[in-house]
């Protein structure tokens, strides 16, 4: 599974892949008939570990014609599995439970391959922070020269961004979709014979998947274009450091480097900072898909959206890839950066005069100008490398 | 100042006006010279009030040739003040702390008005999901006749959909953005003598302001992704109420009807359900708008973006006066509701035999059907009416 | 290769998959060496026929590194090739003219796709035109029952819409990329010893790969944007169709019905507008897409940009692919569709006094009604079919 | 009017203002009202100048009522005329008449205006890529140094992209659109007698207003969307241009300096791209606003849609307005821009030894490397301007 439209992909791994769909959605259906059994509705003879090689050859034809991949997988694990489990499984759920579920399974995973590349990332720009605390280095507004900073002033920032966008990672929550065919949960309440007895079930399925319990969100969407924009969040900040790294390692900057840019075949004297671009790239992409989930989210109707819901698999999957991919070309590039700190000296230098705005400032106070016009600077840095400790020390 | 092409857009009244942001800014510019007197870095005679009396159209011409408003609007304020004041304004500042100091502060008011209109609507979404408690409605999935349901389940729904999405509204952080040139508060140390000065001026300045202290953010803009995504996510909360009630008002179901609905000059039989247009209408253009705040947000470069800063004032603008008109809308909308319980069970009874599923269910756990299948149906709507109830104590 | 994420996107077979993208990318070396050696540049014993057997695996890794697939493949061929064919192959050209004119190559198999798909459908629609010219249907507007129509008139409206969003299919420009590394053709003149030289092998090179010749485009991406918003314009023109559809497959309506709808495990009476809803999905993330290749094309820079350029592939890929599944669907859909005569004339029946325009016209005029209020329905099915027939007729 | 988040909107006058909007819809009754005289339907003493001084404030309360402004239009110049002229007003017209035709009407003033500003810039840029064809340049990829080129080339890439965006400005259709109630014209031919004079009334309104005659057009968008693509497309080729001059303006690099670069309050030293920095604002807006477009055409339904229609006046507007404004920006930076050789000639220089392709490729064909490295460059720019000139000789 390549994909060459996408270069970089693999490095997602099977995340939110075909295959983890299908193992999802089969734990799903796991958790479900162990509940069911367990509740003692099931017969004990219902107990069995359900099939999880189903190709997803198998399940593509049937989920174009139903509209979803659930029901295709349900009618072929029926088929293979024996009776009473056959006639058990999926007993009470509607497809869109699965799916859902499955989803919030899948982006799971993501999430926290997320926060240990952001965890890394941490590490990685603070202790470059700290490295380059006093690297001087020209501030650039609106493309212009403007005022002496330092390189550490500038990867704080990035540090800062990255953890702003990070901190709801840790407190994304992750619904559990239990509701039935209209979300009222009537089949559960039928076979267990109770709301309690109902709301138990699918209480111990939460627990059983490590999601959490809620009541059924089939037109609500808030926790899936909250997860959108979390991820949004990630690509902008991570797209933020590497323009400045696209920037920085123009040629006639060359402040910035990549461990190993990339090459090119005919012109031997490049040094292209691929991972910045390609980072560039996913940031290009995110807002418009997390804005789609909106729109998607925002086109619910009836117990079971008409398109709306449909519209967001495969969505929230490019999403939640592209955003991993990202994040490990982020994560490569923060390790291998190069900083050139002659090249930063240079470029300050050659800005020429730049202490306009601050004897202007030492006049109104009828002062010297002082040595440097760093500002707070250092504090801001201290600040920063503060919330990162602390960022790493509350993470999981 | 009307917008014939966005029906209703006055009910934003002045809300992130022309004249509401300039006066914002000269907020922003007043406390400043506030706090530099008080600190004893101004001389005392510099303090004055700031005349508010500033008309746009001073102000645009400018705004063009320097690419922001602040610098033109600082000019024209010390063309307006006599020396000290003229001299001391503003100093220690850059136009991207006034813009976007001044984009919080209308925010804020956006967010308090929002805030209102939800608590209005959560009451009046409580009181309908109690009257309908037990009225026959029927649900739909994918269009399609499905179960049995209540009316008031499909009002709980929409109101737990409108929790989900007012609940960062209590938290959303406004921050203060007081950087200076190139966000190191140089020349505010170099005023203040000191880094603890500048610093003690910024935290002032901030609570004078009421907005909360931060670290400068011109380059890393998640407050202002955040806010946009909480945006979004209320337009698409009553996108989806407003989606529910167009259906509900088409001819053949009459479930539901505005209040007034709109009529037509020619054909005296229509009620066309106006406030449900409206909202649908602003809920399908959110989500771009808070994703190109997104792809603004990304393209942060330098110390001081070069065109994604400037793309993001319009952006947010637009979204949330469209968000506080839908706002407006949905509340006109859910206070006039008018349920048609008769044409609800009508529909019901038209629907046919919906016991299929019910009949499976008791069969596998061999027993007789129960008397309805409503599932944990009230047990939903209690649930509900308790957050719904613990909202509207914690609110401001 | 399946996508679980987007049920029916096997009806999109190979187009732009990863092995198409490979194939072209294949066929464009395999063009280019052979008019090397045609032009007498490259030495007879360098034509060869490229091995084809290539697999994405091999390349991705490597397109990850170098930041397009492009110079992955080359290296891969070169190793597979012997002298002096290895020597010789790509000489001349750069990663994006291989990449930009391979997209190309996928992109006519896919708009040679649609024009077949639209031929159908146009044929189809224009016979369920002339079918039901007569049926009465009620038209609808703003949700409300409004004036009598037929179903004839519908489905022209329909058709008239696919021919306005078909009409640029048959003037699409599909150009050639060849401009080397800086879109200067340096090294073919070096290669060729002469400026004609090098463009007349561009030329030839374009008509042997049947795509147009063209100046470089590396940074103007209007080749790419155009198409892009021809096939979100096609998806519109299905997402309304497929809107009517689901909306007349409502339980309560019932004027439309699928051929085989999607049944329910579970709730067996359903008859889910299953193709209508999976075109809508394709609708709803299709102007993003479109909008998203606007973005990357605007963020256009130097010879070869950072990452606008990369944002493309993945994007226009996703975008065709659905637009291809939703044709089939819109096929599928066209063709099966059912439609109620007897629930149409009782929709209008039911709806009630609609007269009420036609009095007062009447009045107006001081006539008597006239028998019907069908206005010029007839004459405008007249011209859509007229336009459908010189569609057909001008169609490749 | 002034828009203080989009500095320079006053630059787009009144194009699609209020003002104009109404204006339009004025025209339109006007035109309609005189077609029904003119056709003896009204009588001669309704023939009147319908008053043109209505305030949009007058318009927006009942707008926010009925849903669009064109009823509220009509009700007030129902109170301020007269009897006959009264009664007639409007008859046979819809409201979604009124607005879409209102709609193309302000589209073309837009599309006249910039027609106008890229004539001015095609012989500007044509003036500069002539000025320049020998200006040796660094041609950079990725941001890298390249290979030697010229400014005259780069100018002739941004011609070209020009021209390729503004091609459809010349062919763009602009249709009336005159349907009635449901697009049927059934008023109109209850008021004209028969379906011939009904579409003489269309055609003869349609000449008068100067727009295309047109099927009804009320639910099938693509007139709408087409302009939408225009609008975004022309954004693209102004970005591009604006961020080749951002990054060429750079302090670095200094090859490009707009005639009056935006200064700094408190840093004299800066020259800040302001012109520059607002197109690429405005380019990175535009596609979601093309996309929105296109999310609002695929959400049409019935015959008149419930929100989608609904959603495209703001957004049509503000694209068109960003779009003009776009454009005065451009045709102001292009007219003053300043390229400076000597830093051009530096920056090649600097980039030392960019030959080694070249060398490659002579080798291969076992010659002396030519003299310079320039490719076809030269042909570019002949092609270009030839180009040019015909795109100029054939404008209106």
């Amino acid at each position: 599974m390549t994909d060459l439209f996408w270069p970089g992909d693999h490095l997602a791994g099977t995340l939110m892949s075909d295959a983890a769909f299908l193992a999802a959605m089969i734990t799903v259906e796991q958790a479900w008939l162990d509940e069911l059994v367990d509740a003692g509705i099931a017969p004990t003879a219902a107990r069995a570990v359900l099939p999880t090689d189903v190709g997803s050859d198998d399940v593509a034809q049937k989920a174009d014609s139903d509209g979803n991949p659930a029901s295709a997988l349900v009618a072929l694990l029926r088929e293979r599995t024996s009776e009473p489990t056959s006639r058990w499984l999926h007993r009470g759920l509607t497809s869109q439970d699965v799916v859902d579920t499955a989803v919030m399974l899948c982006l799971r995973d993501v999430l926290s391959r997320l926060a240990e590349e952001v965890a890394t990332q941490v590490d990685v720009l603070a202790a470059l922070t700290e490295t380059h605390r006093g690297t001087p280095m020209l501030a650039r507004t609106l493309t212009q020269a403007a005022l002496p900073s330092t390189v550490g002033a500038k990867v704080a920032v990035w540090l800062n961004g990255l953890l702003d966008a990070a901190d709801p990672l840790g407190t994304a929550v992750l619904p559990v979709q239990l509701g039935g065919a209209v979300g009222t949960l009537a089949a559960v309440v039928e076979l267990t014979g109770s709301v309690d007895g109902a709301l138990d079930l699918t209480d111990r399925t939460a627990r059983r998947l490590g999601l959490t319990a809620a009541s059924p969100w089939h037109t609500t969407r808030a926790p899936l274009t909250r997860i959108g924009d979390v991820l949004a969040g990630l690509c902008d900040a991570w797209g933020h450091l590497a323009a400045d790294v696209t920037t920085g390692s123009r040629t006639e900057i060359g402040e910035f480097a990549e461990r190993h840019g990339g090459g090119s075949s005919t012109m031997p004297h490049k040094d292209n900072p691929v991972r910045a671009i390609l980072i560039r790239r996913a940031a290009l992409t995110a807002g418009p898909l997390a804005g789609t989930l909106h729109t998607a989210a925002a086109a619910s109707v009836d117990e079971r959206s008409d398109g709306g819901w449909h519209a967001e698999w495969a969505t929230i999957r490019t999403l939640a890839r592209r955003t991993v991919v990202a994040a490990a070309h982020t994560t490569d590039l923060v390790t291998g950066l190069r900083v050139d700190a002659d090249r930063a000296a240079a470029s300050l230098a050659a800005a020429g005069d730049l202490g306009g705005e601050q004897r202007t400032m030492a006049k109104l106070v009828d002062r010297q100008p002082k040595q440097t016009y760093l500002g707070v600077t250092d504090r801001l840095v201290d600040a920063t490398l503060d919330r990162a400790a602390h960022y790493r020390k509350d993470a999981p």
